[in-house]
C-alpha cells in the first residue's frame, strides 16, 4: 500500500474508540435505516480498513449529529461499502479536484456542494447531460465515492463552515457559536475587503456601499443562504456590513442597493459561492483527522471558478 | 402643465388609433378581467391624457400579447385609473430611478424586474421590511405606480429584452428572432468581452473560458433563466460561448467549469443581471414611445449595483 493514503495504525487504542463510537450509533442509525455495517464485528474482524458508510457514521456520532430524515447528504455515486484507502474535503468536487484525489489514491471525496450542478443531485435535471456523463465516467474509472456534507456541516456546533471562515480570518475571538453577528475592531470597509482577501485567499469580491463606512458589527453568512435569509438577518441584525458567497441579485443585492440608497448602514460583500464556504471545509479536515488516525484526511481547494474581466 | 412630460397632442389621428386599438382589445381584456375604462368613451371624452391601465391596454394590444392568467406583471403599486403624466422605463425601480422620475415628472415607471425584492413582489416575504417601507413612502410620496412588465416582455416578437441587447452589440445581422443562437464573425473570447462591455456599457464582467479561445456560435441569454435552461441550452446547442446576466454558482457556473476541464468548448460570460437587460428595456421605450405619442416616454438606467474589488 506504499504511496497510498491508507496508512493502517497500530495504535489498538484508536481502533476500539473507533469501534465504541461506531456502537454506540446504532441506535441513532436504526433511526435512518443505515445499515451498520460493523456492528457485530469483533476487534479482529474489524482491523481491516474502514468503510464509507463506517466514515459516515462516525462523522454522525463524533459530530452529535440527530440523523435528518430529509437531507442532500447523500452518497452521490459510488457503494458504501467500500473500503477507503483515502479522503479529500472539498467545496466542489471538480474534474480537477476528483482527479487530484485519485492522484494522491484517495477515493472518497467528501463534497459540501452538488456533485452535478442541481441541488438534489438529480441526473435527469437536464436530459442527456453530456458533461454529467463524463465525469459519472470519470468517478467509475477512479472508483470514487462521493457524498455530500452539507445539512450536517452546517448542524455541527459550531456549524463548521461558518467557525472554519472565523478561523482563517482570525476572528476567533469575535465569533460565538449559534450567532452570526461578530464584533470586530472597526476598520474601514475597504480595508476589511483587503482582509477577506488577504486571510482567505480570494482575489476579486463584489462590493455595495462606500469604502470608506467604518465596519465593526459584522453578520457573517457564508454560501448562498437565499435572499429571504440574508434579508432577514440585515432586518434583524442591522449590521454594518452583510458578508455572504453569492446572492440573487433581484432579491439581496437590489435591497442592500434600495437601502444604502435610503441612507441605510448595510453594506454588501460577495465573496463568491466556493471561496466564502472553503474554510469550513478545510476546518472540517482538521476536525476529522484525529477521529480517523489511520486515513489520511486533505482538503482540497475547488477555488474561484472565474476569470474576471 | 408646463415642465411636465405629459404634452398633449393635436393630433386627432393618433388619437383617433389610440380609441381604435383600445376598442379592439376589449375582447381580449374582458378574458382576464381588465377593465377596458375607456371602452365606450367617445372622442370628446377621450381627449383627457391616458390612464395608467390605459397603457398597459395599448401595450398588450399593439405587442400581439395574449393576456395571461398568471403573470408576474402587475401593478405593483398606486391605482390603474391614475392619468399618466410620463412613463420611464427601467430594469430595476431603485430608488435612483424612482427620484429621478419624479425629478422629470413621470409617475408611470415600466420596470422589468421586481420592486420589493423578490419575484412576486410579496411585501410580507420578509416582516417587517424597513427598507421596502421606506421605497412603499417614497412611492406614495411621488404618486408613483409601477407596473411589472416582465412576462409579456419576453413574449413580444421578438423578446424585447434579446432584441435590444442584439440591437446595442450591433448584432442585428445575425439576430434571429425566437433563436437564442447568433454566428457572429469569429474573434476571441477576450476581444468579445472587451465587445460587449463597451457596446453595452459594461464596466466589469465574470468569465469561464481560455481568454483566447475563437468564439463564432453564441448563445445569447441575458437576465436570470435559470441553471436548468441555461445548461440545457448549452447540452442543446453547444455554443462556443454562453453569455447570461446571472448565474446560481452552484448550477451554471459548475457546469460550465467541468466542461471546460472535460475538454468542452462552451465558454461562460456572465454580464450581470441588471446591465444584461437594460438595453431591452431601452428599446422597449423606443418601441412605446411612437404609439404614445402625447407621452413622453423615457429609459432611465438602474444600472450596475456592485462595487468591483
Amino acid at each position: 500500500m506504499k504511496n497510498s493514503l491508507f496508512q493502517f495504525s497500530n495504535s489498538s487504542v484508536d481502533r476500539r474508540k473507533f469501534i465504541l463510537n461506531a456502537v454506540q450509533s446504532i441506535t441513532a442509525l436504526a433511526l435512518i435505516g443505515l445499515k451498520p455495517a460493523f456492528a457485530f464485528e469483533n476487534e479482529e474482524t474489524s482491523k481491516k480498513p474502514p468503510t464509507v458508510q463506517e466514515i459516515i457514521n462516525l462523522i454522525l456520532k463524533e459530530g452529535g449529529l440527530t440523523p435528518l430524515k430529509e437531507t442532500v447528504d447523500t452518497i452521490k455515486t459510488g457503494n458504501g461499502n467500500q473500503i477507503v484507502t483515502g479522503i479529500v474535503t472539498t467545496m466542489f468536487p471538480t474534474i480537477t479536484v476528483i482527479e487530484e484525489a485519485a492522484r494522491q489514491d484517495a477515493n472518497f471525496i467528501i463534497a459540501h456542494e452538488p456533485s452535478f450542478y442541481n441541488h438534489n443531485d438529480k441526473s435527469d435535471w437536464v436530459n442527456n447531460n453530456s458533461v454529467l456523463k463524463q465525469k459519472q465516467a470519470l468517478l467509475e474509472k477512479h472508483k470514487m465515492v462521493i457524498w455530500r456534507f452539507h445539512d450536517y456541516c452546517h448542524a455541527l456546533k459550531p456549524d463548521a463552515i461558518s467557525y472554519g471562515v472565523a478561523k482563517k480570518a482570525n476572528w476567533l475571538p469575535y465569533y460565538k457559536p449559534s450567532e452570526i453577528i461578530l464584533k470586530i475592531p472597526p476598520l474601514s470597509l475597504k480595508k476589511l475587503v483587503q482582509h477577506l482577501k488577504t486571510s482567505l485567499g480570494i482575489s476579486h469580491v463584489r462590493i455595495i456601499g462606500n469604502l470608506s463606512q467604518q465596519c465593526e458589527r459584522i453578520a457573517l453568512l457564508p454560501g448562498a443562504w437565499g435572499g429571504q435569509r440574508q434579508v432577514s438577518a440585515v432586518e434583524s441584525e442591522k449590521p454594518d456590513v452583510l458578508i455572504v458567497g453569492e446572492v440573487s441579485e433581484w432579491e439581496t443585492a437590489e435591497y442592500i442597493r434600495d437601502g444604502k440608497l435610503l441612507g441605510g448602514k448595510t453594506s454588501l460583500i460577495i465573496l463568491g459561492h466556493a471561496v466564502s464556504e472553503e474554510p469550513g471545509m478545510e476546518w472540517f479536515a482538521e476536525w476529522l483527522q484525529p477521529k480517523l488516525p489511520d486515513v489520511k484526511v486533505v482538503h482540497l481547494s475547488s477555488g474561484d471558478p472565474f476569470v474576471w474581466e
